[in-house]
């Protein structure tokens, strides 16, 4: 199953400044090969749901392992059996309709 | 790792009732053994990580297969090493401060 | 416009501990009159747009006002024009279905 | 207060291409001059608390008056009082540390 997921993972109890967490989990889904593309507020992830959902729980322990007691995340995750749509079209179709 | 979650699963394509899938979605929760709580916009689940979100899953697998070809779903996710908390002590913790 | 939604402040660079804050918001929340919720991972609101938009809103002056330097919060708003539903007619809609 | 905010509407009863819907949304965030960047899962919005989340309010209201009877949404807000910061230097400050 195929899942195209938004993912902001949130270290707690480490000052205000997160970003070092933030590019560990970057790196996190670069050595696990998906797809992903950072945004202001979160990364969206497309990928196999096992694979990605794997290293999300990756992201929680070497987060944690940096030095961060608590972690809250947000996770959309969407999937669909009717076709296949890939990140940049789901942005093209709206995209497409504000012309 | 142990993990408390708030799901909230979205199916699309169905029309404006989705109860149905929400049910299911409790099925799911009850069969895995998961501690749970439904409330008016989730389900909050405690648990082992990956027992967890293997339900998540299984939540997906099943609202698909009950006819919804689209399902966006919002998880928050959260972890801690510094100690152990269960849902309960987490509202206790809010409510002990009100008085 | 009525709303039913789902809140979870979380203040950042204030340590592990963040129930002070949420009981913050509870306050506010009550202040305002708001029917209100709290649950294991954010607290449910139900009521006019701009009220509970409002409180939302004094939820995050507060507890910056209380120290806090920096705020995530993740909120889920519905709104319907089919028919009114009161937040224990969402949970009651969901236990009819499992029984 | 500046908020940096990520928004994704899901309008439901409608079928599951909700693209138009999105779109709709995208204009309302024109009109209102606000600094928005769609992706994959969202749209990430920074401006003023209150005229981000009146352009909001605005697009509940007219994607229930292009026919969805029911909509849910998922919001993350960030408000922070120890300095200001871009959508554009959120992204940065992630990658510097990863390269």
């Amino acid at each position: 199953m195929n899942v195209i997921v938004d993912l902001c993972v949130v270290p707690m109890g480490v000052g205000v400044s997160v970003s070092k967490y933030v590019a560990e989990c970057q790196k996190v889904l670069q050595e696990a090969g998906l797809e992903h593309q950072l945004h202001a507020y979160g990364t969206n992830i497309a990928g196999d749901w096992d694979e990605v959902f794997a290293a999300i729980k990756r992201c929680h322990e070497r987060v944690h392992a940096l030095g961060a007691p608590r972690i809250t995340t947000t996770i959309k995750v969407g999937t669909r059996t009717d076709r296949e749509q890939s990140m940049q079209e789901k942005i093209d179709s709206v995209t497409d309709k504000k012309s």
